[in-house]
């Protein structure tokens, strides 16, 4: 089934939140342990009162693909945090905030939603992540 | 030589295209095995009517950043789907789209060209990945 | 500590630039040699002019986050560049230029930073990364 799955959430645009909690749910399904990494705009999106605000789709989206993506969600398409929260469920997905961009966004851990796990800085997660692979969103 | 290399390819504007496509066709250059997954704006481009299409760079490229790219173009560069098919016809080259992705843009298979070789959930994408890097652009 | 790890930079806005700084010094700080590939944007930020430009942050910041990341440098924060000389007098840190690339953007290696080791193919770098986590930023 493969290694561990690393990923370092950058980016926190709906569309990219989604694409990562469909890889995050997918590889929890299949028996991968998940260990995800927050950064920036990212982490941004993982505030306790952020979860469910719009926040936007990438440059390239284009307005066909904007109203694609609004009746994805108005069809019942589960929502990125959703996905995520099913698959913590489900598998073992571990979310941790990145110390620096913590400072950077001036945030404490007590801003956070409850789907992360902690805080750590980038040595903790290299160390966790072993010889996986690491993907960057 | 390496593992395969896993890509999932997210992004569809000109420049990460052209960027993907030559990480593809260096690594089937030197014998890796590529698995290649596509999603939503990436999705997009690969439809048998939008390979030609200008999908734009990406919002940082910048006035200059625009015009030495199409420089390279009008020099005689490949385009990035003709890359990708030098590289099908010289090594081990699968391209899948993502059936989550298919369903957000309402796509059929017979939208797509003939660069794709179907269409596949993400429990399928990991199963075949295995130990190998997974590389989201 | 886990293998080598192998970073594709594409991006050239400060902020994933700064992202990319804080992955590498850390993998340095934790005895893993990495080996970057500079493309595009990322490139062209590395410029021996270039540094210290104002580069941009993703389309996706909003103004609430330009100005925390501000603040952050205003506060000390170390710049990209100030992080991965740090990083290249710490660990084994070879950064390189993508040929490619440097065609695209008419660039001689003369116009490149100290912080580049060299210029080198796509073969080369997939030659060199072996089995080791792929990084695309």
């Amino acid at each position: 089934m493969g290694d561990s799955l690393n990923l370092v959430l950058f980016s926190g645009t709906d569309d990219k939140l989604q694409a990562a909690a469909v890889l995050i749910a997918g590889a929890a399904a299949v028996g991968r342990r998940v260990h995800v990494f927050l950064q920036y705009w990212a982490l941004a999106a993982f505030q306790a009162d952020a979860l469910d605000a719009d926040h936007g789709l990438s440059g390239e989206s284009g307005e066909a693909g904007r109203r694609l993506v609004a009746e994805a969600a108005a069809a019942g398409q589960p929502r990125w945090h959703e996905r995520l929260r099913q698959a913590k469920a489900l598998g073992e997905v571990d979310i941790r905030a990145c110390s620096l961009s913590m400072d950077v966004l001036k945030l404490q851990e007590s801003d956070l939603s409850d789907l992360v796990d902690g805080v750590e800085g980038v040595a903790s997660f290299y160390l966790d992540a072993g010889d996986g692979p690491i993907v960057f969103i």
